[in-house]
């Protein structure tokens, strides 16, 4: 009998959280609120809280990761929040609509933080972020933070680099944020941080982590026991384009493991081909996307990158009104091939970032990506694409 | 000294007509309204109209199609246009803005003939779509017609199908369009009715022509004859899926067949890669787009069609508003490949045929594309994007 075991069913399409009914007809057994607390592999079984045991035979981790809360005084204090799950999103929501909320304080210049900057001014706040480093998304290289500071402060978001939360207090029914460069007064405070991922019970079973510390997987998402698969954010991920296996806890990805461990765990010999690090983020009216690597990265994964930036347009010149759609695609000058790309626009951005994606899946080379057949129309492009021009551009560094 | 001989010199981008002046400094000798009338192809001479001749070394096609004049009485009369250049626009502005041009009829349902609509409807106009075959883009499939056929309704473009233009007639400062399903009064008529391949100048150069009957070339756009190349509207091109030379009248496709062109007798060996068919337009709302071959090209082309149709969102589920994104994929039963993809929508569709363009480019099979890596963020799709379900609904019949 299978047999899910977890906190609470969230139903991400409905954004509400779900009773156990909706397994329904499934034949899946659901235990909630229950918590494992050790696997005991040896003799395939799951430990629970109040000290039972559940054998199994095929156990799947799908422990994910958590959210960051700084370890800082009043990290817990009321008002103050992590964004993970649903139940978080609506732990917010709930404050929001009890308390009068005017100012928002994020935590964190990382897409979440993006993202939720733009979500809380829809409301009508006041929404600052503050990082710890000198600039937001730093996936994104230097070219692209000047256009996303203009965006965020045309919607009246303020961005304060260099700054590190030191405590929080609370006063006359606020919330004060102390940094190392003084106070901000606060009614909600919302640390968007990173994760860390979920491996003690991962760890308990004795199956193996990778170098990036999530469960080391293979193609088939089995873990190194035996009967033991992992999927989601507590797991890694094969990067195609650094050929290494990295740590990418994305929700889209967790989607696609967990129908490779089923169709695997079912009987069908599924692979999972891999990621090609493809993302994206919308704030305000800015699309931001990226794939691949940048040249950090890059040279990491031991490449010599090469890399070109250029202004391009979303539409055909002749029906340009002034949008921009900047392009940076980077090389490896020893093959020749794409490793990475990088665009932001008003529109087409992450259309772009689409087509890059596929190039990257399959190893093309920037001179092929250069006369790529794409659906041409003025509406949507030049005849020479963004893409094209940028590609021709980074040929002749190659 | 290189040549450059033309009727005019057309600068899309400013929508304007140049004068030889603005080759300037390029050293390029240009020769406007100047008609070549013969090719002397053993004494590698042009036979301009005059009688004079100009020897050469290379001699580049780049001759195009025209715009096809339905062969009717009155074809020719006043305010009656095709649509085929800058000054085939500018001629139609100049009719629009000197006459008060209330009603057009456009004759065939092709892209030009949907994009028109919309251009004369910003202009208050009444517009009709006829065409002689029951439905309006034929390129894309049966699935397609009800919401295009819905879109231009809603924009007040009447379609008709099935309809015979038969003649042209002048009376009291209206035109009168006659066809088998009755009188139609216009104020302007513009034929949309495709294209002819200009190739009586290859012929006269003795110049092989494909199966298409546009100009013969290989992939570095060389004719048949020695010192002879071809580009544009005027020759074939390599199409990576069917794996055949085809027609195909581009202005994208000929953008990169002159770069190629160039290349070569500049003395860099560049090969063109090829075209998967990639097209888009956009009519008022709707975004259409497609890529490949639909099911009954591919069995011209030997394949073993099957096709899957999916309605699904250009956005994340919680935050759909109603909008649809309809895709359709088509494989080859026998290798499991993609062969084709047509997708509409309100937004969205042209963002995955990019996508979808560069994974036929390179091959890729059904299975895969339900696993490719996309930047996932709910404002531009799924967590299962729609090219993924498509996909894995397709890999279902394979």
């Amino acid at each position: 009998m299978p047999y899910y075991i977890g906190d609470v069913i969230t139903d991400y399409n409905k954004l509400v959280i779900r009773t156990p009914e909706a397994f329904g007809k499934t034949g899946i057994k659901v235990l909630m609120k229950t918590r494992v607390v050790d696997i005991d592999a040896a003799k395939g079984e799951v430990v629970l809280a109040d000290g039972s045991r559940l054998p199994y035979d095929i156990l799947t981790l799908a422990t994910g990761a958590r959210a960051v809360r700084l370890d800082i005084p009043g990290a817990s204090l009321e008002g103050v929040f992590v964004l993970r799950d649903l139940t978080d999103a609506l732990r917010i929501k709930a404050h929001l609509n009890a308390k009068d909320c005017r100012r928002a304080v994020i935590i964190g210049g990382g897409y979440i933080g993006m993202e939720m900057s733009e979500a809380l001014r829809n409301l009508n706040m006041e929404a600052m972020v503050l990082d710890i480093l000198p600039r937001p998304v730093v996936r994104w290289d230097e070219e692209f933070v000047a256009p996303i500071l203009e965006e965020l402060e045309k919607n009246g978001v303020r961005f304060q680099g260099e700054t590190t939360p030191l405590a929080i207090e609370k006063g006359d029914g606020k919330l004060l944020l102390k940094t190392d460069r003084g106070d901000l007064p606060a009614d909600v405070i919302l640390m968007a941080v990173g994760v860390v991922k979920n491996t003690d019970l991962a760890k308990a079973a004795g199956v193996a982590l990778g170098d990036s510390g999530a469960v080391k997987v293979d193609a088939r998402q089995r873990t190194s026991r035996e009967g033991i698969y992992a999927v989601g954010d507590c797991c890694e991920v094969f990067h195609r384009v650094a050929k290494h296996w990295v740590y990418m806890p994305l929700g889209d990805v967790a989607n696609k493991q967990g129908r490779v461990a089923g169709q695997n765990i079912g009987g069908a010999e599924t692979e999972f081909p891999g990621v090609v690090g493809a993302q994206s983020f919308k704030v305000f009216g800015l699309e931001v996307g990226a794939v691949g690597l940048n040249e950090k990265e890059a040279a990491q994964y031991g490449f010599t990158p090469v890399s070109a930036f250029i202004q391009g347009l979303p539409v055909g010149r002749p029906m340009a009104k002034g949008e921009k759609l900047l392009v940076k695609l980077t090389a490896d000058k020893a093959t020749g091939r794409l490793l990475g790309a990088q665009c932001l626009g008003g529109k087409g951005a992450v259309q772009r970032i689409f087509a890059l994606s596929v190039a990257l899946w399959n190893g093309m080379t920037v001179d092929e990506v250069g006369y790529l057949d794409l659906p041409y129309a003025p509406p949507f492009g030049g005849a020479w694409d963004a893409i094209h021009v940028a590609a021709q551009e980074l040929a002749r560094s190659l």
